[in-house]
């Protein structure tokens, strides 16, 4: 594994906007507008108030927009806490092929430094393309057993996206870049094991204020290895049992990672997606009312049993992991977003008698990405609908009109209808945006 | 391993300096000592001056000291910066167990928040105690494979006690201390191939900074796992090829690791320091002019001559690992201090000229913490002593006077002597300080 962080760096440095693709562009563009309605739907969690609380007396000048909390603050706390607002729905971006949630922590601590530096629109969406790129490629060097072994892969390899992006946008030299890679690689963290308390989205967090100040560290000459990637004590080998240190170089610039990003249609383990598609689109085409189910069966991949068979959630988190809860929230309401899964609507009396309807029956003919839902109602009829991709799988990508109604409604969480619009507008027109402040003012809530 | 994180929490909280052992307390006062020296003396080395340079932007209100900076700034950077300069002269202590050095990690991060809750004297130094014990426990919990393994332990186990020292100085209940070394355990990071960059300081920097934030953000209910040592995905087992997760609680409050700790009375690679013994006391003995010597024959254990064999250093970095080069300059200034390891005097002809006598021979009966040296003089005399146990070795620990000089040659690199009087008199009666922001002040610089 030769000068992989070398390599890699002088990517980075060399990539001019005009050469990128017109598809990356617009797919940088499509993964901010996602990750801006999670940060908003996100921003008043109770997690991120308690972050707040811990760290506000600690911050600096108001440097960087906290989303949609209506307060500005210091560039890093800026990175920290909005990574964290990104995350905590569960609704961000995955790059499936290793789990990564890239753009929860590349795009805050990119958007602080931007408002810092008052960047352009396309500097931000070009950094953040770069960004993305570094840490789905580091990501898919480490392999499935980085994040089996306990690691939190967003976190751990979350952070290079960040520093190289960050770095991008200071225009660090190849030589720096190197030195904010190696920064990163020495700044790595995140277990696995916190998912299901708040410490999980702090590794996201944590990752884009470390990447963000590797950066500014490097900027000023501050050393690092420059072999901390391939090194037989680096990143790669101290954290991976049999890393594939080639795939952070492999076809760089020709081959690009952000085209399989995944975009969440609801805020829910993936699996349990098909199962929503069916019980919405059943609900709609048919307008029965809940009260009149006597049964639903849910065919299913195994997998999706194995980790989503929860018949009676406790939370909102529980109810997150649920294809019970899911079904049933999705026929009583027509709905499937956040408010679906709020402890409220868990503990809804009409939810959970319907949820103690749903049957799920496991079929290894059945992909990850398909469901098979069959109501059947009180006067005897049954509806059934087969879903062969489910929205946001790669098989059937969320349109841009279906991303624009998913920031709608998570941004309402934050922002008045007018800010949201224009917000919109903002956004579909990135790449001539002069300072990216401009988008920062009106998320700011 | 049941519940190691509960049950160390519960030791921290239950722990009263009252029930504390003398000789833990006194130790506690000289690891202070030792520390806030190295801190002073690296204060304006240019790795700090960088971080410095790259941060201050971002830095939040003046409520904790920069050591020897004569500025103040938010307690989180504090700790970060002063556990950088702590480190950057190798000069701190050292859990030889483990070879985990906790004070720079833990008292950088306890005297920043010491400062802003205005705490006493003894509050300080029962957290440091509590903190060193965690940092160097965990440490020994993860054994030697994991700094082998490439984890810089200083920082990945440092964190644990900047954490739990910063807890217990919150008042933190054993619920949120418990959370404290969760939120730790998800923070730890740092490669050891950072070692001959400015990043390898920069894991002690990040430890503090993560370990005060961990409980910081505990205080607020800010949740994690409670299993975040022991658990299958646990940081023991994913940071640790064979954990003794028992090394964590066995015998706690009855043995005391803190009484293990070594200070070096040289800033160089510990195998040296009997060298500079035997050069120092022969050259006081005998008053031999460094130009009278023609051959210097140095009698040393092979892995002395392994790590540290370097006959014609380069630079600062390469000198304090070089035996040949540490002997010739104590021979020629009578002295081995932070001065005689500058780069000035690497590459200062006089000592260029003593450094090609120095001839080095392995016996492997003779013990790491011994040297044979025998000088031999142009009008054919020979001087040779033999040093049994090197100064700050466990077989001969610094003298409490041993310590006060060091800080004194230290500390000169930032404070005048008025100042420097005033400092060691506070540290001496630092179980009686009434504010350690007393002692803050008199180290500001």
């Amino acid at each position: 594994m030769p000068e992989l962080a070398t390599q890699l760096a002088r990517f980075v440095c060399k990539s001019e906007w005009r050469d990128v693709p017109a598809a990356i562009k617009n797919e940088s563009k499509r993964a901010t507008l996602n990750w801006l309605g999670c940060a908003l739907g996100g921003c008043r969690d109770e997690t991120v108030m308690r972050l707040w609380a811990a760290i506000q007396d600690f911050t600096g000048p108001p440097q960087a927009t906290l989303l949609g909390r209506g307060t500005n603050t210091d560039a890093l706390t800026a990175a920290l806490v909005n990574a964290v607002s990104s995350n905590v729905l569960d609704f961000d971006d995955t790059h499936l092929a290793t789990v990564v949630h890239p753009t929860a922590v590349v795009a805050p601590a990119l958007l602080a430094l931007a408002e810092h530096r008052h960047s352009s629109g396309t500097e931000f969406l070009h950094a953040l393309a770069l960004g993305i790129e570094t840490a789905c490629r580091i990501g898919n060097a480490v392999g499935p057993a980085h994040y089996e072994n306990g690691w939190h892969i967003s976190g751990s390899c979350g952070v290079f996206g960040a520093a190289v992006a960050a770095g991008k946008l200071l225009g660090l030299n190849a030589q720096r870049m190197n030195w904010a890679i190696g920064i990163a690689a020495t700044s790595a963290s995140g277990l696995r094991l916190q998912l299901g308390s708040m410490a999980k989205c702090h590794n996201l967090g944590n990752a884009a204020r470390s990447g963000l100040q590797a950066a500014l560290l490097a900027a000023q000459g501050f050393t690092s290895s420059e072999r901390a990637l391939e090194a037989p004590r680096g990143f790669l080998r101290v954290l991976a049992d049999a890393p594939d240190g080639g795939a952070v170089t492999r076809g760089l610039g020709a081959r690009w990672e952000i085209l399989t990003l995944a975009y969440k249609p609801y805020p829910c383990g993936v699996v349990i997606h098909p199962v929503i598609d069916a019980c919405l689109d059943l609900r709609a085409q048919h307008g029965m009312a809940a009260a009149d189910v006597t049964r639903v069966d849910v065919t299913v991949n195994p997998l999706a049993i194995k980790l989503c068979g929860n018949p009676a959630p406790r939370n909102e988190l529980e109810a997150k992991l649920s294809l019970a809860h899911s079904a049933a929230v999705a026929l009583v309401d027509g709905a499937a977003g956040v408010a679906q899964y709020r402890d409220a609507r868990v503990a809804d009396p009409a939810v959970i008698v319907l949820r103690e309807k749903i049957v799920l029956i496991a079929d290894p003919a059945i992909g990850k990405e398909q469901a098979r839902v069959r109501i059947t109602l009180a006067n005897g009829r049954t509806h059934e609908l087969f879903v062969e991709h489910a929205r946001g799988s790669s098989g059937r990508p969320l349109s841009d009109a279906e991303l624009e109604a998913k920031f709608r409604g998570l941004a309402a969480e934050a922002l008045a209808p007018a800010q949201i619009d224009r917000a919109l507008n903002i956004c579909r027109s990135l790449d001539t945006c002069a300072e990216v402040c401009e988008l920062a003012r009106a998320v700011a809530g």
